[in-house]
């Protein structure tokens, strides 16, 4: 099935969308969303238009080549658009879609609810750390 | 640096969290929760406690290795709790511990806009797919 025929059936009701069905292509794109990377460019897209080289300075740990398919990815998956201009020397910037600017804040609000929890977060790891359970204290992180 | 080390001078102001820094641990704790199962095993604990058998069948694809290494990761992050109940036969279940029960319905709610959107995000990656550019059809999904 192409991906507008799967379309047309999910509006029809023919299918229901799942992402606990390994199947659907809603476990596709929420795996593209919550990449080691996907989840990152999207957050540092959302305050706007950027270029290439400023993704790359505000995630810390990516490189060039997972920048580029990461930007790839989201922009075949509708939520970036990437924009040439033309102009000399080239410049190419990338902007969330209006789907992409609806999911964005999501992931913002994962991101910073992580940051305002981590002193909560450590505390309980530490407790793990230091429990007398032998299996807590395995390398399985 | 301990975890209660980190979560003293988190508390204390000394240092910041941040996901986009490599070294930052809230990035390491994000990955956990949008690693590849731990979202959906977030999301498949928040309607509350569950058996590691039942997790299984509501999570489509996981293997019972996969499943028990992310429970045991969130577990560590103090996201999940798990309970040997004292009987015969051995009966363990999970369930979500405050700290995840603030978390989880972020990645519900993530899940679901995909669901609802997965018409949309269909047919952009429909028209991605019969555009003209050769390298919006390449593998790097």
């Amino acid at each position: 099935m192409t991906p507008s025929e799967l379309a047309e059936q999910l509006r029809n009701g023919a299918l229901q969308p799942d992402v606990m069905s390994q199947n659907c292509p809603s476990r596709r794109i929420l795996q593209h969303v919550t990449s080691r990377w996907g989840t990152l460019v999207l957050v540092a897209l959302e305050p706007g238009t950027q270029r290439f080289s400023a993704l790359r300075r505000r995630i810390g740990g990516i490189s060039e080549r997972m920048l580029a398919q990461t930007l790839q990815q989201l922009e075949q998956d509708g939520l970036v658009h990437r924009h040439a201009h033309d102009v000399v020397p080239p410049h190419v910037d990338y902007t969330l879609t209006p789907l992409g600017r609806d999911l964005a804040p999501r992931l913002l609000s994962l991101a910073i609810w992580i940051e305002d929890h981590l002193a909560d977060l450590l505390d309980t790891a530490s407790i793990a750390d230091a429990s007398a359970d032998p299996n807590a204290a395995s390398d399985a992180r």
